[in-house]
Parts: structure tokens; C-alpha cells; sequence
């Protein structure tokens, strides 16, 4: 099939660069997507520098893509030439298995096929992700796009947006709770959007006072600093649910003492190194930890539904894909608001 | 009042030596009890090394203490002298928090007052456990005792057994379930009890081989050797619930990774360090870390009933009062099978 534009990443150290490839033609069940756009994910860059092990290269990253339906294969049923569709962060799973049955092929007992730097179910073929022009994905693993939406703030839903709406579903948010959002960036803008949706009272927990005005527009009631001694005292005991969207390494235990009775804290972000727990400060009204990865494909059309239906979109800064580089730099500083999105024009 | 006879520890280093002290004579609401038996916790041991921090000395440790009352302040209702009676972990609490009203006292927002190294409600008078002849405690804070079972080997439920039932019954153990637990002492073994009592197939996870027929023995079905690594890759994300026993630092990840989808570990274990959390090792399955600190006194009298009907009680090693320094090197070798009782008629 045609060459498929790209940016790769050949090895851990160096930049990502102009890059081609081909795609498979289509099977049976498979949708070819234009790509419009692709978010900027901190997996990305983890995975870009191999910050996690185990990375393949040439890797083209992106995992959160939108785009128009170019063709089909003749088995789909639930796609036609010209639709919007989106491809999030997995691309296939066992599809036998409990979890795959119950909709939540992201806790595939086999492991879920990654979008990127993975291999596909054969084996042997390597899968590669949004910062491209095209991708073919099978249709049970494609998402429907409303055209309600602007589609380049839409990209961000595809892992950010399930990967804090699932869990704070999960765990049951709703009118009345006191959600804190650890951390305001690509996942904790979403996160927050979503507890404000929800009903709940949410407060911003944050190492940066320059989040303040951001977090209060977004619907935050309180914003803690959590570099502030007092405030975090004050705030002892104080959460039901807490949504920890740190990337960069950090003891849990610091956020934990902010969970009241029975309180949970979702833990989302993948920082590199483990983090700590002291015991007396997870058995303190009897406090929760929960994992939690992204969301199934049920689950993720739901919320990008919801997302229409509410009007909740990412805030993004749109760059071609030949600023990826600087922007890698600049997510590494936490500067940008809040999401980058790769205008995939730039590539054609 | 008369004087206490009893055991005590006058700093983190000495052993323990007598010491006798006078107990208040007793309000209307208050029950005293003589002594028959005082169950040895490890958190005996580390309040009075002071591996927690804040011990108070001299302190007489003890917290799961069996007696019989011997008077009553005018007015109690709910005990009469020659009763059974117990007390555990807790002595009092704020009475008024919303825990406090929903018979979860340990959670008390205040803070509950502990049986031994605290100070009572007014602050300054230092509450002392049951390594004593006797103690006199609020009826509010004492349980009934069946004269059904071993009352030796009833001492132990008062901590061990509620640390452990509470947690398994809150995590909704039924029939069917799969549950491993972490470590056979004085928590494992009646968490293992419990939990085959629930319907559960129980393991236990040891680094111990010669456990291995105790645990068969008490109900478990099957026994993983933590330093096994092939028979800890094949119980990967095997249980649903994990109770974790270890009172010795360890990594978390090691056992959350025997979890399964959804699945549970449970904290009951304090070690003096922190444990790490591989991001990871929580995300996959959308594992779940819970802490628990014991029990309320409604869920605590709920246990020592369900004991009584199931004839459920510790294995203990009974011991004169001037054994308990032989007792503590011989716990911190795991050298017990599985809890140390004090026969208080040693003192006497």
C-alpha cells in the first residue's frame, strides 16, 4: 500500500525525524483513516526514550488520532467512507478472554495490542502510531467522532480523556464529592473537566501557583499548593477521591494524607520510578490506591459521546509535526496549555 | 486504687521489667476487669522500641486482653461482675465524629485513644495495656466474651482477629473468591482461618517452605513461595484479594502483581519503612492497595460472636509474664506458632 508519511524515533537519545513506511492494505474488518490530527501524549515521550524498557524502534508515536474514513474493507459494518473516526491506545486484544468480553480489552489477560511500539497480534508486524498520515486500524477497535466538536481538541480524548474518565466512573463520582485533580496538565485539565461534569466539588492540587486562574476557570473551587506546608495541612483528611495525574516521580504517601474515610486515590500517571507508601498513611481512613490504564472501547465511545453531549473538549495547542522536538522539551517544562496536537496537514 | 502489678518498658532499649501502678477507681460507666490473659501483638514490640515514633514511657503494652469483671461503676448496663469481658485496641474516641457514630470508632476523626502509649481523653492521664493484673475501661469500649471457646486462645481476636475479619468482610469475601494471604503469624493465620470461613479458596504466600503444613492444616488449599520466582509467575494476577500480614519492609509490587482483574491487597501489616509501588504493578488489572487499621467495637462484638459460632480462635503459646522479653527475640524470628498469650496468673 501507498507510503504513509511520518516523524520516527530511531533509537532512545536522538530527535524524531522525517520518516515512511507502508501501511498494510485493508482487510476484510479494517478501516483506512486520513489522519487530521494526533495529541501529544507523556507516553510518547516515555516511551520515545525508552523510559519504561522494552522500546522498538523505528517508533512513530501517537495514540491519540482523529480523522476521515478513506476506505473499507469489505466485512465493516459500522464505518463508511467519509466518517470521522478516532484511534486511541489500543489497536486489538485476545478478544476471548474475561476482560476482553466485558468491554475492557485494556485489561486484556493476553495484553492489549498498544497502538505503538508494540507488535501486532501476529507477532511480527510492527504497529505504529498517529504522528503519520494514514493508519488501518480494525473496525472493532475504531471510534465514532461527533462533528459537533472541533476535531483537533477532540485528539486528547483518545487516551487523556478516557484515561481520567474511566476511573473517576469507576470509583463513582458524583454531586456532592470532594474530588481533588493532582496536577494540571494534559490529564488533569480532562480529569477536572470531567469531576466538574460529574457534580462533585473539585479542588486543583498543584506545585504551581500559575495554575490558580486556569484551574478556577475550568470549574476548580480550591486550589492547594501542595509546596505550602499549612494549606496541605489544612487539607488533611479533607477528599473522597483524589486523581493523581503525576508523571514525574513522587511519594505517594504525600497525597494519600489528603484522602478522608474510605477515600480512594486514582493513580494515572506512569512516573519512572516506583513511589513510596507508608503504611500508617494508607491505613488512615482506611485509604484506597487505585491503578487504573486508559479505558475499553465500550467505554471510550461513551465518553467521547458524553464529551459531545456536554461540549468537553481538550485545550490544546495545535503544532506541525516538525515542532515535535521542541515540544517534547516544552511538555518535559509542563509548558503548555494543555494538550499539543499534531496538525497532520503538515506531513502531506 | 489498689495497686496494678505489671510489665513495663522504660525506654526503646531496656527490656521489660515489673512495675506496678495504681488504675483509677472506676466512673459510672466503667467496668473493671481482671485479668486472665493478654495476647502479645507486634505492635507491642514496635511502640515499645519506638519504631512507630512518640512511644510514651513507662509504658505496659497489651491490647488483646480477655478477663472477668470483678465491679462496675453505678451505671453500667451492659456488663455485670463475673461477666467474660474483652478489650482490644482502642479505649475510647471522640464519640461525635461521623466514624464515630457509624461504629467506626479506629477511624475516630480525632483519633481514637489506644489501649497503652497514649494519653485518655483529658490529656494527661497515660493509658496502660494489659501486660497488668488489671484494667478499668468504659463499658462502651469492653466486648462479651462467649464462655464457649479457649479463653487463651480468645485473647489473640481482640487485635489479630478483628485486623484481619474487618478488612476480608469490607472487601466482600464470599464463596468462590480467590484469597491469598501474605505471611502466616498471628494476622496470617487467623486471616486464613477467616477467610476458608468465608468460602474463599485460600493460599498462603510465605518465604517460608515449613509453613507450608500448617497452612494445609488451617485450610488453605495452596501455598506460594514468595522466593520461588517460577511459582510467583504462574499465581500472576491469580487472586482477587491479597491480605498482606508482613511486618518486615518490603516492596508492595511484589505481591500486587499476583492480582487479578479488580483485585484487592490488603494492608494489615506495619512496617517501620515505607514500601514501594511500581505505577505498573498497580495499573495493570486496575489492582487496588487498601490499608485498614482493626475494627470498630460494633464490627469487633460481630466477630467474637461469628468466632463463637464457627469455633474460631488463635493458635497460641501460653507464657508467664516474665517470659515476654524470651518472647519478643523469639516473635522477631517468627519462632511462634502463632501468637504469644500472657497467663496473667503469673503475676498474681
Amino acid at each position: 500500500m501507498s507510503d504513509t508519511k511520518a516523524f520516527a524515533a530511531h533509537d532512545p537519545t536522538s530527535k524524531l525525524v522525517p520518516f515512511s513506511f507502508n501501511r498494510r492494505d485493508p482487510r476484510p474488518n479494517d478501516v483506512v483513516i486520513d489522519i487530521l490530527y494526533c495529541g501529544v501524549c507523556h507516553s510518547d515521550l516515555h516511551q520515545v526514550r525508552d523510559e519504561w524498557g522494552g522500546s522498538i524502534y523505528p517508533m512513530v508515536p501517537g495514540h491519540e488520532i482523529v480523522g476521515r474514513v478513506t476506505a473499507i474493507g469489505g466485512g465493516v459494518k459500522k464505518f463508511k467512507v467519509g466518517d470521522l473516526a478516532g484511534v486511541g491506545v489500543l489497536i486489538d486484544s485476545c478478544r476471548k478472554c474475561n476482560p476482553c468480553k466485558e468491554g475492557l480489552e485494556n485489561y486484556c489477560v493476553e495484553g492489549m495490542t498498544g497502538t505503538y511500539n508494540a507488535y501486532e497480534r501476529d507477532g511480527k508486524t510492527l504497529a505504529q502510531g498517529g504522528y503519520s498520515t494514514m493508519i488501518v486500524t480494525d473496525e472493532n477497535y475504531v471510534l465514532h467522532i461527533s462533528d459537533k466538536l472541533d476535531l483537533k481538541a477532540v485528539a486528547p480524548l483518545l487516551c487523556a480523556g478516557i484515561t481520567t474518565y474511566s476511573p473517576l466512573r469507576y470509583v463513582g463520582v458524583e454531586p456532592g464529592m470532594k474530588v481533588g485533580v493532582v496536577g494540571l496538565g494534559g490529564l488533569g485539565h480532562l480529569g477536572l473537566k470531567f469531576a466538574v461534569s460529574f457534580g462533585a466539588e473539585v479542588s486543583l492540587i498543584t506545585t504551581s501557583s500559575s495554575k490558580e486562574a486556569d484551574a478556577l476557570r475550568l470549574g476548580a473551587q480550591h486550589v492547594v499548593l501542595s509546596t505550602d506546608k499549612a494549606m496541605m495541612k489544612k487539607y488533611d483528611s479533607y477528599f473522597d477521591v483524589l486523581l493523581n495525574t503525576l508523571s514525574a516521580n513522587h511519594a505517594y504517601s504525600t497525597y494519600l494524607r489528603l484522602l478522608g474515610l474510605n477515600g480512594t486515590m486514582i493513580n494515572v500517571g506512569l512516573p519512572n520510578a516506583a513511589g513510596e507508601v507508608q503504611p500508617f498513611a494508607l491505613l488512615k481512613n482506611r485509604r484506597r490506591m487505585l491503578g487504573s490504564g486508559v479505558g475499553g472501547i465500550k467505554e471510550t465511545q461513551e465518553m467521547l459521546d458524553y464529551c459531545a453531549e456536554k461540549n468537553i473538549v481538550a485545550d490544546v495547542e495545535v503544532i506541525p509535526m516538525q515542532q515535535i522536538n521542541e515540544a517534547y522539551e516544552r511538555m518535559l517544562k509542563s509548558d503548555v496549555r494543555y494538550r499539543f496536537v499534531i496538525d497532520l496537514k503538515s506531513l502531506k
